[in-house]
């Protein structure tokens, strides 16, 4: 062992011993008579001091030569701190170096290892390892290795067992996105990587296995929206005998665990709400409720001939921005701009300002009387003060505008705090969505979702009706996690592959192996999964996943630091029996 | 939820009680005017029970229709069982069936789910949802799910901290071997499995992180011996600033923790060996010290001009077979057709018996005298009644002979008993292996183990004769684990290189990223990996890992469930811009 203590550990009671430490230098203060040095692992600071009157010239030179970052070994004695540093744990103290050696030296690092460091997004990255000797890189490491550890010994604790599900796998077709790996053992042949265990999890129930979980690498292929990686990770889990309040009850549970370890709060039974009812108040299935600013339709108060933008709309339909009455003609032209933009893609934005003195000013005074402006400031409970905005036009995408409007508002209002934490369990998914591109129904969770037992009749007659039994976690606007109960009948998965339009020959091509398990005595099941990146930045105060994964990808799926991916030898294709395309 | 209880948790307690169990239909005895039913999940079995008396007729008669494996719901009260069973948790009371409900039927299985099957290890891992029903299996994954957790929680105690590594990583043609993964996004490159963490482990040191562990998939395309797997489970370990001793001592202690936990077992210091020794002793680098069967040079002895075959052997060295001079002549030509078979490749198999009576017989007794063959006994230490056998030539060659002797007489004589336990250190490995087939050297464990500081001079010339600070973990008689202290300084580790045959330029492309970070003050490191599926298995009393994986591939590579790997469509060929050669 290169040390006696860490660098984070002696304190006062160790005063008058002789300690070794190693670690990083990471600042050299030289005042001539005195020098210190701040030496750095990932424990914590410990300031070693060498001056004129106490040290051997020698190593007081020796010492002047340490640049940043090298890595020294330092033998001293503990000794009181003259000013003291009531700000680090080792602050009362410092060491009185007797022998130093340089164990490593460091070229100048491309950027301060500092926590608020000079280093771009990219150069950090490309020095990902140095970048991670920062402590808030740091800290986000541990904190993510810290949820995993209280994820699997809660989920042990209730009788979950962990179990390793294969990585190499069989590409499906339905999944698209598979990444592929040929086979040098069968060529011509590809495994794929799972971009969940999904099958392999019910295959565990139809095993017996009752309670399984897994914290798992997962992959998809995809063109990667800001903050998506190729590779990510996530709690996947499965239980038989079950119905939909079980798996919600139990992974309530285990989130109100990590609530209370991890930032110390308690929480009530997490509110519910319905798919539609999402839609309808907050025009998001995953709507942030640390703020309210629901949404109040509108088409009573304004469809009655007088505006012929909102007579022709399907929905009329405003928020409240409370307090926003002092927003000027600019503010306001900015946020119709806003909307107005393709990504939002609304044709303009209405507003009806409540002033502080009691006077009514909108945007489309011309076409409406006080009075009717007033039922609009009654509807959306307005106070003096208080700004309505509104939006209309088809309902399905005015609600989604309106929800972008809603998270831009809040961002401007600071009403997304970080460390506010608002739970939320989104429920009755509907089972398929309506692919334009397809032009056929697609599975909304996933093709082994079960519908609601009530709605199984309207699977012929009205398909776009049927709600499922599936369910999504939501956290402060975002979906950390979603699952479902699984049909574990043959015949309703059959009919359920019927109308995702496969044949019985392709869904007996794909998934011919688990409806043969199905044969063999299913039990009832369900399970969710959770984005565990996503979950521990939330969790850690952050939106972004990418400081909380050790070695992530950029936006193109690139490791920049090891360069990867990279062209192999065209020996190693040979063997593939692969070639590469002109 | 389905049930009030587990079928394993039931007893006399209870009895009074009105439950809802649910589970699978284990075996229906029907004796008429009584039957019964063995229920089962995964926590147990418990015994429903329907008589002419008691239930309803219909209910009898719907419980008669009742198949194996079918997945059923029952209600009734626990009640004192007439003919207790002692050999169960549940064995002391049974349940009055009052309502039934068949959640879902069972073909009858292709093979019996009991603790003895009558299924073919083929037919068992195409139904492998099946096998897992059987209480070995599924007691074999929970035993993993259990070694996982001792581990985890031990690691975690002990400052680790795990943080996952990628696995799209770069290929690297030093490993061969590697799985790649083309990438779409990135026409004509590829990813490649990670066949270890290793670099980003030293990367993790290097970046502070101290202590690291990781339970992780990695990933070797390679001809599969018999119970290897393309895909295997690693216990990843690195930790800064320590000494090979510090690596031993924390590893050594969580073996201990397992033993204690998983088998109640306590262990003095483990012993150790330097791979020299262990040659000499065992002609193996993963000796099974369960037992003795020590080899024994007989140079002195033997090499006398008496007997041309030994006097041309480099080495003729023997083990005492104890207890074996009943061994009949046939049994002796056995295991000189054993010996002499082209996997072990001896010339001939030499014994001398020292019989019960104190008479000695040698198949050399015409070139020995008694005098000469008693010497041979008394080195070999040899008691009336034990059987000496004899092998010679080159001694790489027939230590590596005899050591698969030893290994097979172990067998014969029962001396590998699954329940001891016989853990070693195996130290001081040497840091090259020369290669015929590539003609230089190539690293024993790999390019970043560092030399013995003593040995460095030798590496220009005599570079076979360096040791290197590595070691192995053996359990009875397999490497379960194996590690070394790393190379941190960046000259050493270009002079490694060279060592290796890689040009500068080589060992820049394939190693850039980590040689670079050794410029920026990389501390003194070390690490282990543990093979977590062999570990699993021998602290589970078995040697086969594959009962341990959840859903192994068989020899060739394939999941023979899933039937991956398999043909993929051309439209995704297409989109990753390669195609297959003819």
């Amino acid at each position: 062992m290169y040390r006696t203590n860490t660098c984070g550990e002696l304190n006062e009671t160790n005063i008058g011993q002789t300690v070794t430490l190693a670690g990083w230098v990471q600042t050299v203060r030289d005042k001539g008579f005195v020098l210190w040095i701040d030496l750095r692992d990932r424990y914590g600071i410990t300031q070693l001091v060498f001056d004129e009157q106490r040290t051997d010239k020698t190593l007081l030179e020796q010492a002047r030569k340490l640049g940043r970052e090298f890595v020294i070994q330092a033998v001293g004695q503990v000794i009181e701190r003259a000013s003291k540093n009531p700000n680090i744990p080792t602050g009362n103290i410092e060491i009185l170096v007797k022998k130093l050696q340089i164990l490593n030296a460091s070229l100048t690092p491309p950027f301060t290892i500092e926590d608020e460091t000079d280093g771009g997004e990219e150069l950090r990255m490309k020095y990902r390892y140095l970048d991670i000797r920062r402590n808030p890189v740091k800290d986000k490491l541990v904190f993510r290795s810290k949820v995993a550890h209280l994820v699997r010994n809660y989920l042990s604790q209730e009788g979950f067992i962990e179990i390793e599900t294969p990585v190499l796998i069989k590409s499906t077709p339905e999944g698209a996105r598979d990444f592929v790996v040929p086979s040098r053992m069968n060529q011509g042949q590809f495994y794929a990587l799972p971009q969940s265990p999904q099958t392999f999890k019910q295959l565990l129930m139809i095993a017996g296995m009752d309670k399984y979980f897994q914290i798992v690498k997962c992959f998809r292929d995809e063109d990667l929206r800001a903050d998506r990686q190729p590779e990510f990770t996530q709690i996947d889990c499965e239980m038989s005998f079950v119905e939909q309040e079980d798996v919600l009850n139990t992974f309530e549970g285990m989130a109100k665990h990590l609530f209370k370890e991890l930032r110390g709060l308690d929480f009530d039974k997490f509110p519910r709400i319905t798919y539609a009812e999402a839609m309808r108040r907050y025009g998001n299935d995953k709507p942030d409720i640390r703020f309210g600013m629901e949404f109040v339709e509108l088409n009573d108060e304004l469809k009655n001939g007088s505006f012929k933008v909102f007579d022709e709309a399907e929905l009329v339909v405003g928020i409240n921005a409370e307090g926003c009455a002092s927003y000027t003609r600019k503010q306001i032209d900015e946020l119709t701009d806003w909307v107005k933009r393709p990504q939002i893609g609304s044709g303009g934005l209405v507003y009806v300002r409540y002033n502080q003195d009691g006077t009514i000013k909108s945007s489309v005074d011309k076409f409406y009387s006080e009075d009717q402006l007033k039922k609009v400031l009654e509807k959306t409970q307005a106070k003096a003060g208080d700004l309505i905005l509104i939006l209309s036009g088809k309902a399905d995408k005015v609600r989604s505008q309106l929800s972008a409007l809603r998270m831009e508002l809040a961002e401007r209002l600071n009403l997304r705090n970080p460390d506010v934490f608002a739970p939320l369990w989104v429920v009755d998914f509907p089972l398929l969505e309506w692919s334009e591109e397809e032009n056929r129904y697609v599975a909304m969770h996933h093709p082994f979702t079960s519908p609601k037992p009530e709605d199984i009749s309207l699977m012929e007659t009205e398909p776009g009706k049927v709600r499922a039994n599936a369910y999504d976690m939501v956290l402060n606007g975002n979906e950390v996690g979603g699952g479902s109960v699984r049909i574990f009948d043959r015949d309703l998965q059959a009919k359920m592959f019927d109308l995702l339009g496969f044949s019985s020959e392709d869904a007996e091509a794909q998934f011919g192996f688990l409806m043969n398990a199905f044969k063999y005595g299913a039990p009832p099941h369900a399970g969710i999964a959770l984005g565990f990146d996503r979950l521990t930045a939330i969790l850690g105060g952050q939106e972004v996943i990418r400081d909380f994964i050790a070695f992530p990808k950029n936006n193109s799926g690139r490791d920049v630091m090891i360069d990867a991916p990279s062209s192999i030898h065209q020996q190693q294709l040979d063997e593939l029996g692969i070639g590469l395309k002109e």
